[in-house]
């Protein structure tokens, strides 16, 4: 097993030698596992096993999604625990989403649980209580730390899309002042697939930070536009596709269906990283 | 058993007849535990109960902190669900400490992992995703969602007290558009012990939500003040404390020293319950 620092450049290389920028999203909800897949102990791990074993050739990236962890209790953990460890063993990088976030040594438990304990590359974290919840996450220097500035779901206008006195809104104030806290080899920002309205903006503040785009799919982000619009030279985007992937199918040919979608994912990638990246 | 929902008015009651509004913060790092206190498994729930036993009759809720569980993995999360559970034998509030926030099913997800897995009877909730990701823990009726408002730290400066355009500090539009989303029998906020300066202004929003009030002790926040000022004539407060009952002493009277602390504040809440509630 290769061990290595996911730095900025490192993942972009992930990126053009692969040809593909698919985060694969592991919201794993166990009733909704096609019923032909065997059932017992263990069964988010083994599904996610095989859905890794089924797309990470063409994925670059997991995204564990930890509530559906969590809402199984300690069996939950570890399936979770199981899930990041396949995935290490198959060199895929690994965000937690787990949108954690508090102070002081509370900040520290949830960083050194996301880092240590679990072991994830990255994990995302929510900017309410602003810097002295983020630094315990980024004082890990082999690690990511993904902070939410503007999200797909349609409560993201309540509060990141409000204007400022300083006629920025929210989510802008978010990502300048952020981005005086971590270089771009630590810090990526989620931006919402359904927002691609906001991305010039964006990409003006972070033209070298990573993006995280969840909402592709069910949601219904356009791909082609994230694509055509948040892609940069370099790479520097993961687009998460969850449900639309890992239940294309609820029949027995679930996983051929998972992996067709995923290799349709990443041929529409790489023709725009095929013209984009040299 | 006695079992109950706890809506504003019981929890007032709850605060009339203890004379008390102390929320005993359970972040238990097994670290810090005295070596007096025997070790194996279990620790962080023995040492709960220990501390539960030496407190319940002064204090009138109980705040879990997730991180300090999690650290700990599927051990640590059965450490947090017993708790829970014995705190319930105690008729005590239970707050779910967490700061979640997603939106979905995911936020579905996190809401029935506070509610129905650990069976809290309140969760802390960051307010940054708007409104649909507040919603699945207001859709249980008989359970209190306590979103994050000024929160106590440093950090808290940086986006909650942004002016907007309209004029409002983001943490008033926080206060201001959620309740819209629920009545004060299943919303309420969390305001610093430091950030008393803004009380009157978060009063004159909500005259009649409950406050969870962190930051005495430990970081600084002024006991008197806080009663002085948030205590309204139903009740309405909840102040937490942590680190300086839980870790009173080191020594081997460390259960002794944690009750004389929480009487020592329950004695200075007592008196002002007096004086303004009837």
């Amino acid at each position: 097993m290769q061990l290595f620092t996911w730095d900025r450049k490192c993942l972009n290389q992930s990126i053009n030698s692969l040809k593909s920028c698919l985060c694969v999203g592991l919201d794993t909800d166990e009733e909704k596992i096609p019923v032909s897949f065997p059932r017992g102990a263990h069964l988010s791990f083994r599904f996610n096993k095989a859905m890794v074993d089924a797309t990470s050739d063409v994925a670059i990236a997991y995204k564990i999604n930890s509530a559906f962890y969590e809402v199984r209790g300690p069996e939950g953990w570890e399936s979770m625990a199981e899930t990041i460890a396949y995935i290490k063993s198959k060199n895929r990088f690994i965000i937690l989403d787990a949108k954690r976030g508090d102070i002081g040594n509370t900040g520290e438990m949830y960083a050194k649980t996301c880092f240590e304990v679990l072991n994830a590359d990255a994990a995302t974290v929510s900017p309410y209580m602003g810097k002295d919840s983020v630094a315990p996450f980024l004082a890990y220097a082999d690690r990511w730390t993904v902070l939410l500035a503007l999200t797909s779901n349609p409560g993201g206008q309540d509060f990141q899309l409000k204007k400022l006195e300083s006629g920025n809104y929210l989510f802008e104030e978010v990502i300048l002042k952020s981005k005086q806290w971590a270089d771009a080899d630590h810090l990526m920002y989620v931006v919402g697939a359904t927002k691609m309205e906001y991305i010039q903006k964006i990409r003006s503040l972070v033209p070298n930070h990573f993006l995280l785009i969840p909402g592709v799919g069910a949601q219904g982000g356009d791909l082609e536009l994230i694509l055509d619009l948040a892609l940069t030279g370099q790479g520097d985007i993961l687009v998460n596709v969850s449900r639309s992937i890992l239940y294309a199918s609820s029949g027995a040919d679930f996983l051929e269906a998972a992996r067709a979608e995923a290799i349709r994912l990443k041929d529409i990638m790489a023709q725009h990283i095929v013209k984009k990246m040299n």
